[in-house]
């Protein structure tokens, strides 16, 4: 007797960020990559270089503590007008230009992203938002996919009382590729401007082709995982712990070479 | 025998711009007053006063010309972050939070408004669009009114080859209310800080209740319409002459009032 079991369908999420998009010729061969993934697909951008530019012309000092912003409201103000605005209609036009139906939402669009203001003992983070798969509209997303249109999220959520939140791209990226396995076999793509996960964070030849959970703690310990790679391994493990089909860390330029060759560039996470 | 002709269902289209939007009391209590429509409904904002004080603080000059802004690099910068980014999403974040299922979009999401770069053979207006209801993706608007959900549009188009264009926000408004006539019976309310078209603009009692377009040609010639005024109504004009079925002109404080009661406050145009 033969089985059926009907196969999910493949979704791509992938999240841009890093030095990619704050360097025009390389946000536009890019965007030009991911035009031909074939399959459904769905794009979470950054954006922190460009708004650390704007908030230094007018003078609006910026504050990070561990990777994290501290968002007071006139940098609340300019992540809105540089994430949701500058970059995601950027990226949409450019899109669009493809030929790909893109759409650019932030959480607050259709109620796509709704989280929590973070409430932290210690540290006032300000506008910032904690996201859970139960705060994603997947199926408003599903939606847009079904219907052949590529959502363009911004690293933004709201709060469900009128306020917008500030929201990390790998957190958001690892939370929505979480909500969409109703629908889909999950593909989770983290790209930026390096080759993957590093042996050797000195070393750029020293990409670790799989990284098991296990060794990922190895490397922390030993301190050769540091700084902004910590919290997007913890989003992108937290993805895979979830049912999240793959999970991969990957130079921008690599992305459909992964993706078409089935050739795995880049760094492979595994439970 | 009876005929039954079929009614198209009706299609509240509303554009607020002046002095509302940079007010956050009067903005809140407009997007109360819009919550409370119970009709298909889709907002069209502007922003540029948000726009001067930004471009004011970044030390960006700003050209007008008979009330057009001329859109060079930097300016179109200011009015997607602005725009798409800082108005759209505040607007959009409060009317979820009166449980509406508002959704911002500019023009290039989903191709929402594709437009043409101004070509003008003496003034190089920049990066604006002029848009005619063809550039128009009405099925997608369509798609969502029908589904109860509240397009909100930014005054932005995009040309199709990856540039946003900057867009007068009543003209916006006068072309997507004629795109929308395929599937409704369109009303269409420009709400400001005044109260209609005054009979003399130094006068804020003397309120047109009906202005017919022979009447305002004449008020025209008076000089006694004027400044952005003209434009307003050119555009207003233009949606009831293909086919638009109501067009007012009124103060944000007095829409609900006319759509719920019937009581035509506010300034209703005719040919």
């Amino acid at each position: 007797m033969e089985k059926n079991i009907p196969l999910k369908e493949s979704l791509c999420i992938v999240k841009i960020g890093g030095n990619i998009i704050n360097d025009g010729e390389a946000l536009k061969a890019f965007l030009q990559d991911f035009s031909r993934i074939s399959k459904p697909k769905l794009l979470i951008h950054g954006g922190g270089k460009l708004l650390d530019d704007l908030a230094a012309r007018l003078g609006i000092a910026q504050q990070m503590l561990d990777g994290r912003r501290i968002t007071d409201r006139a940098t609340l103000d300019l992540a809105i007008m540089v994430y949701a605005g500058l970059i995601n209609k950027q990226i949409v036009a450019l899109l669009q230009a493809a030929g790909q139906q893109a759409i650019g939402l932030s959480g607050a669009d259709a109620n796509v992203l709704k989280a929590s203001k973070r409430r932290h003992p210690q540290i006032d983070f300000g506008w910032v938002g904690d996201l859970s798969a139960e705060g994603v509209n997947h199926a408003f997303l599903h939606g847009l996919t079904a219907d052949k249109m590529i959502p363009v999220l911004s690293a933004l959520s709201h709060d469900g009382a009128g306020n917008m939140l500030n929201t990390n791209a790998d957190t958001l990226a690892s939370v929505v590729a979480v909500a969409m396995r109703v629908y889909y076999s999950v593909q989770l793509y983290y790209c930026f401007e390096k080759q993957g996960v590093l042996a050797d964070p000195a070393d750029e030849d020293s990409v670790v082709p799989v990284l098991y959970h296990q060794d990922y703690h190895k490397l922390k310990e030993q301190k050769r995982v540091i700084k902004g790679m910590i919290p997007k391994l913890d989003n992108a493990f937290a993805a895979l712990q979830q049912g999240v089909n793959d999970v991969y860390i990957l130079h921008a330029v690599d992305l459909l070479k992964n993706i078409n060759s089935g050739h795995h560039v880049g760094t492979h996470l595994s439970l």
